[in-house]
């Protein structure tokens, strides 16, 4: 099994920091020219092995970029000159940037595509019944179709900058990243100069209101840092505030953006607090079961018996797309999580307003959470 | 780096099919006992790995089980005899079954968490209050709450019996998961002797809506088998019927419930087809840009230009968790995807009525979707 090449035969060259595509190097992370352990959309890697291993992808496949460029341009910005921990900045240019390594047959692909899109979202049609909304026929139309901009990124680990950011070694960060998976790409220890990492990991989806042209200005940002409860950010479950928050934050961007600023929701996919669903539905049970029923000083502690930690978000990481956005400063801020708001202000992102999810948003059943989050130093 | 022990310490001896837990023996993913590649919870690992890196989580936790147990029984079902190549059929049940092992610091840990939940759909109040759905007071109630139970499941595969669904060699699956993810878990190749897999990717969560004691009885069951799509069933975006799709899975399953019946909705994490969420949005911006527009006739070929394939799912992988819920026959099948239902059929499953989605729930820009799956044969 010699998946990677070599270490003599390391010849793409990455400079991570370097200014401009061209000097930084391609991320490569197929064939002889790689650069980096893993594969895009690490994620589904497994079922893409399934592909052609059932013969219905020939492993020697390389997408055809053709008419896929972002439909808005974002960068280069000032905020660009900070080292990025979890995300490649020239993601979504490849397919210029690195056209001539293409057409030489190096596997270089896109980490980041930008797509226009509308959304019906069934609150911020209520919320424009009620007269809460105005519609202004750019981001908000009549019919309550909101108009935005998409993006989808993937993780792209820099381990030598994600161990700075965590505050350990990057032997430790790699020994852990191999040992604590029970094996996965022992090249992240046995390669140590290979410098990139896809982890099989979720990403992040950012949706921007109003015109992405005005990111990297002064003109004000809204945002919020949402991360996945698929139970209620898509069923609707009661016993969180999560699709409550994601409303708000949605309603909030439209709102900035409908002043003339932008508004920015950054989507994580890290169910149940990076935990898993298993583990949050076993929370689920023994909150309620605990002797005196399900009260706010066991809601964390509960997880943390069962899971070894309360969290495992580590938010720093979630600050990388603000910064690829040219955010530099939060105008109006969508979120009650100290843990997210600490990590900006150690990105130098800057906060202004905090707004406060109304009272009527927040379903009966989520107090305990909401209480506990209080108790525990939220909004601290 | 010597994550799994060598054969001969292979100390936890499985036998898949084996009809009862203490006969099957527990998976042990982690530790001496290791009889599994991977880890529990894996496509969160490389979270936890950095967890234990900065010191937060002890690399020695054990999950605190207590009062974790699932709020109904499921199974055995005689539909367990068949065997499954996905899920373990016993992972809700490792607390109490494996309770022995656990006591002995064998680290098992369920794969399956059942828990009680309510819903708030909008959709689904907007057909109370339209008269399309009535409350019951059970399965919906007047507030247009849904009481459902939902189960996390964790994907664990077999890896000769998923050779064996995909009809290929347990060899050249090995070999291929090992290659095509860039070298993700050497072991599978490695270690044939072990045959059981945690792979890093999304699980399943299932909504049961009615009495979960009326499966594997001759209660009619509604049905549908959805795919994650985060854009349109989190945000609303309109270029695809997804989030119509599990609006009206969710209203024939309430439906169904009420009339005695049970409601299975089944959501599979398999973002874009699993091909993820960059290469789903490379395709929306290829799509209208082609040279006649978004035609129909374009809509799979623009995604097998970019990714190889139109669609890396495997449904055949989909099936097991109904064949753990004891189904034989689905009476009220709301889908459109024959690449469903030919696997539900291949799994010896048998449809009934095919449900079909009103017009009005399509929104006008999803419609080249629809006619581009009619053209390829769904429906058929």
């Amino acid at each position: 099994m010699n998946v990677h090449p070599d270490k003599a035969a390391l010849v793409t060259p990455l400079d991570w920091t370097a200014e401009t595509p061209a000097a930084r190097g391609p991320i490569v992370a197929n064939g002889p020219h790689a650069n980096a352990i893993g594969v895009h959309a690490g994620a589904y890697a497994p079922y893409r092995a399934l592909a052609v291993a059932t013969g219905a992808l020939g492993p020697e496949h390389r997408p055809d970029l053709t008419a896929t460029d972002p439909v808005v341009t974002i960068g280069p910005y000032p905020t660009w000159r900070k080292p990025f921990a979890t995300m490649d900045r020239f993601g979504h240019m490849v397919n210029n940037a690195f056209a001539k390594d293409i057409r030489a047959g190096i596997d270089v692909r896109p980490s980041i595509a930008i797509a226009a899109g509308e959304l019906r979202f069934p609150e911020i049609v209520e919320a424009l019944g009620a007269g809460r909304l105005h519609a202004d026929g750019k981001v908000l139309d009549r019919a309550g179709t909101i108009h935005v901009t998409k993006i989808a990124i993937e993780p792209v680990w820099h381990l030598p900058t994600l161990a700075i950011r965590l505050g350990i070694g990057d032997a430790l960060l790699r020994r852990a990243l191999v040992e604590q998976t029970g094996g996965m790409y022992p090249a992240l220890v046995e390669r140590p100069e290979i410098e990139v990492f896809l982890p099989p990991i979720g990403g992040t989806s950012v949706y921007i209101f109003g015109d992405p042209s005005r990111l990297g200005t002064n003109a004000p940002v809204t945002c919020r840092l949402h991360d996945e409860c698929n139970g209620s950010d898509v069923f609707g479950s009661d016993i969180c505030t999560c699709r409550p928050y994601l409303a708000f934050g949605i309603e909030s961007c439209i709102r900035g953006a409908q002043a003339g600023g932008v508004g920015i929701l950054s989507y994580n996919r890290k169910e149940g607090r990076a935990l898993g669903e298993v583990v949050k539905y076993l929370v689920y049970n023994a909150r309620p079961r605990a002797a005196c029923g399900d009260r706010e000083e066991d809601y964390f502690a509960r997880t943390k018996a069962v899971a070894g930690v309360e969290d495992m978000r580590f938010q720093s990481l979630a600050t990388d797309p603000l910064t690829w956005l040219g955010v530099r400063r939060i105008d109006s801020w969508a979120s009650m999580s100290n843990l997210k708001s600490d990590a900006l202000r150690d990105a130098g992102i800057e906060i202004g307003q905090h707004l406060v999810i109304p009272d009527a948003m927040v379903p009966d059943r989520a107090r305990v959470e909401i209480s506990a989050k209080k108790a525990a130093g939220y909004f601290s």
